[in-house]
């Protein structure tokens, strides 16, 4: 099989940046056509490498890419997860080169979605396509590849629940996270949960000039900085009343176990090019951004943003605000912490709106179970190194309700790294990272059909 | 006089319509051609109306329209100060009708620019007209109208101080102020100064993903609201360090007097739709908006503001801060006082940068001298009532400059009201209101000119 890769190297790179090239920003109505676009390219990729029933599965939203391949009905079956809308790639004003316009430079591909998550995504088209060229495909396969997951997966509960039988696995695969580094890959087996709000301050009913004004009414903007300051404590700590209530502690022996991943605090710094880390006290950053949840203003805005000054007492002012959330919190249950302390801390001279985005359940996967340990093997064989288990950060909420609404675990084989600058300007993806996917993956599906037998 | 105003009230008024089509917002570089046109515009009128030596002073930013008119060396001479500059007009979407295409609706005239300041400053131009077509005009005066008042006035100092012999005069005259109500007139006798700062924190050196750095990283936004938040204490007084030490305390006798304008908190809450006023303990909205100084934000903005959800914790977030200043304060002691408090109250974990944009001192004109007794006089013949001397809580930096410039007092002869929404949308000005300045305007003139003999 690894002839036929790096004898299909440079094509399987420029499909990819063919799919790169179409901007399917799922968060903007004005990308809408580029989002469609990319649902057919996913479509007609998998039917050329050997696909059966591919289809664009409808939706209230962006359709789900749907194909298979059922070679023995005796055989376990594999289904894979990805996904092809992006996040918004502004500030535009910050890349080197065009988010959309993707080039290859020092071995790395620059584009929105190179890493999230069309290129790993891509992965397992790709090495589909390997497997079935070369007659390897060693159990049942399935797809399910969607578009909306930057903007919180609506619509693929509902899709799930209605189509548990077509959807009948096993495990679930899927490449949305990172790893360590190159040369000390690891798995992802912890994903944090999410609740992502918008809020909204309203001052007076009109904008009012801050001279004629100013000190007698409350200013929505100094109103909704008090109101978000006062949401952490002076240990950062985060004061809505209940917050913490179902959040699992992790043992010394668990924390122990975790500060064993290769960490230097130094680097971390001089890569951000920040002063000081700064978070929750107690905890050390692995924990920080694992095993702990937080609370981040993601945007916030009112008043005069143009050129020049503008004296200005707003009507309005706000922010979207996301809160990442750990094992046992649920996202229904710190939306409705949230939004009942936010508007009981709203001063009596202004009025708040308080609006959920999105959600999403925290996970932790098992690492003892037969999928987790042919991933583990299949990572050993091409990176000729054990890969350690991680908890991390991100969001995934689709992985906690596979495991509700269909019973299945999912193994989460990332191949991203922290230098991706996912959702960040100059998102890239390693092309080494990118070819060691394709060449892993088909070992995850030897592995795992031997192991399960 | 009266007669001419009546026969050419039509024209006054659609002159001054045509001059608020032309859309002279000198914060945004954008209607710089604009700007530009609405100075020629002036000119052009003062010439209709009879004035000499009119020009376009050129400064290093907008010129100054000048323009005069001398019968005779030993009467005394009015130096009328103006702007024909404009606030910038968003949020558009906020405006009834488009902030450059006025309208006269229920006797109030709707544009950007209808009462701050072109409409208050065209009545000067008109009134001149009426003393000069009905020989009336009774001593000098001299026009100096500018295009950059609402971005600082930056270039008028130096004009000021390189002709001062061309600005020789006995008193400054400027309507940019406003008045209780057309039924209890009032002329403004305090201004507030200010210092309007720009402020910009740095994290880490790009957009992060929320989740994979959630917790561990300073987040500007939040770090940005903290300090925002901090700058007022639980009294709603501003915790600058040395931030009130020159503030001028009133007597009980004086703060008894100002309680004599009729107020009513109920009207005021009412017409903002208010559920509770909000200032600094200790003092009453009428005393907050004018005696006391203030701090407000006037914009902030950072992360993702677009529709939908970005899961990011921003490189950067900014804010423009504004804070209203009354005697003794100086705009440059609390410029300095804010910027040093600013930075040491930033945590190691961000960097910050704070600029200031423009400032001006406060001031209280006398009412004891012959131009406010001629004004009140006027006031009184016109409106049938004895206006009411105020300290207002706007900015007009310019007054302050004359004053140690040229050693002149201005008076401070506003027809505008609280209802006229400038710097908001829906800016209008009362035909009522227009009319009674051009009017009230040749009657200050007559009793200038007596009571100086």
């Amino acid at each position: 099989m690894n002839n036929y890769i790096s004898e299909n190297k440079d094509r399987f790179l420029n499909e990819l940046l063919d799919m790169l090239r179409i901007p399917s920003v799922s968060a903007d109505p004005k990308f809408k056509q580029d989002v469609l676009r990319t649902a057919e390219f996913v479509a007609e990729r998998l039917r050329e490498a050997g696909a059966d029933n591919v289809e664009l599965c409808e939706t209230a939203g962006y359709p789900i890419v749907y194909g298979e391949k059922i070679i023995d009905a005796n055989l376990p079956t594999v289904l894979v997860y990805g996904h092809y809308d992006v996040q918004p790639a502004d500030p535009y004003e910050l890349w080197n080169s065009p988010p959309f316009e993707p080039v290859i430079k020092d071995g790395k591909i620059y584009a929105r979605g190179a890493c999230d998550d069309k290129g790993q995504m891509y992965m397992h088209v790709k090495a589909f396509e390997v497997m079935m060229r070369n007659n390897a495909l060693p159990c049942n396969v399935k797809f399910m590849i969607e578009g909306e997951e930057e903007v919180g997966s609506a619509n693929l509960g509902t899709f799930v629940k209605n189509n548990k039988a077509k959807l009948d696995a096993d495990v679930i695969l899927i490449s949305d996270t990172g790893m360590l580094g190159n040369d000390t890959p690891s798995i992802t087996t912890g994903l944090r949960g999410m609740s992502y709000m918008e809020v909204e301050v309203i001052g007076p009913n009109r904008d009012l000039h801050s001279g004629l004004y100013g000190g007698a009414v409350a200013n929505p903007i100094n109103i909704l900085c008090q109101m978000i300051a006062s949401l952490h404590d002076e240990h950062n700590r985060i004061t809505i009343p209940g917050f913490y209530d179902n959040v699992t502690e992790l043992s010394q022996e668990e924390r122990a176990e975790m500060a064993r991943a290769p960490f230097s605090l130094d680097k971390y710094k001089q890569a951000l090019d920040l002063g000081d880390v700064h978070g929750e006290e107690g905890y050390v950053t692995m924990e920080r951004t694992s095993i702990r949840p937080t609370l981040d203003v993601n945007g916030i805005w009112g008043g005069y943003t143009g050129e020049g000054a503008k004296t200005v007492i707003p009507s309005k002012a706000y922010a979207k605000i996301s809160m990442r959330l750990v094992p046992n919190q649920t996202s229904e249950e710190i939306t409705e912490k949230f939004t009942k302390h936010f508007e009981s801390i709203a001063p009596a001279s202004v009025k708040v709106v308080v609006k959920p985005h999105h959600g999403g359940e925290p996970v932790v996967t098992p690492t003892d179970s037969v999928a987790y340990q042919a991933a583990a093997k299949a990572y050993e064989e091409t990176f000729g190194i054990k890969p350690i288990p991680v908890r991390s950060g991100g969001s995934i909420p689709i992985v906690a309700m596979f495991k509700s609404e269909l019973g299945l675990d999912s193994v989460l084989m990332g191949f991203g790294l922290d230098t991706d600058a996912i959702h960040s300007p100059n998102e890239n993806f390693g092309v080494f990272n990118y070819m060691k996917g394709i060449e892993t993956i088909p070992l995850f599906y030897k592995y795992y059909a031997e192991m399960s037998r």
